[in-house]
């Protein structure tokens, strides 16, 4: 496999790893997201990581990366479906995932995205 | 990899495939899935495939086997995502999916399936 599929879903977009998230695919990762975001205008990045039941360094940071990078594109990343198991390896390994949002599933990590941002409809907008 | 993550979004199941789906994943993503629709109630099951470049006949029966097994459940089932040699080579190979719903994408596939179903809304309730 030579890239993970990124969804759209409205204004955001849905990224299920379930590979291991070796150094070219991470790379190639981070550039698809990017663009996509840049491209599709998208306000929010969700990273399921379900599959994932060990997690290292390098997926952390490659985590936090795309974090900074999305955000500076003016788009919010949640990583949802952390296995406990991960949690605690992450938080061993002195990896609290700064700047990264997370929620339990995919449900609540669409509506953090939602609460985090004001997308503009029929009830904000302001007529006259 | 022992199993594909299967992700709830509301009334409906996203799969997205990102790996050849061998004799035991196929078979362990049918029981997964039942199971979850069972579980969850799902009116609707996605399958993301754009990930696949290449398609066989064992593939498309597995297919058609989801929405058989989903459709017995009340749940629908819409494939998505998928790539135009794959299209190409399904109808080649005589396999046209038949009682299986495609779509362009996810969102698209999302729209057709609360086409497909009914589902009780504010709207539709009636009081008294």
């Amino acid at each position: 496999m030579d890239r993970i599929p990124i969804l759209r879903m409205g204004p955001f977009l849905l990224v299920t790893i379930q590979t291991d998230l070796y150094d070219r695919l991470a790379l190639s990762l981070e550039a698809d997201l990017v663009q996509m975001v840049s491209k599709t205008g998208a306000r929010g990045v969700l990273i399921d990581i379900s599959a994932q039941s060990i997690v290292d360094s390098f997926m952390g940071r490659i985590i936090g990366n795309i974090a900074s990078m999305c955000k500076i594109l003016d788009a919010e990343t949640v990583v949802v479906g952390m296995q406990p198991a991960v949690a605690i390896t992450l938080i061993e390994l002195g990896l609290e995932l700064k700047g990264v949002y997370t929620a339990l599933n995919v449900e609540r990590g669409m509506e953090l995205l939602q609460s985090k941002i004001t997308l503009p409809t029929e009830d904000t907008e302001e007529e006259e």
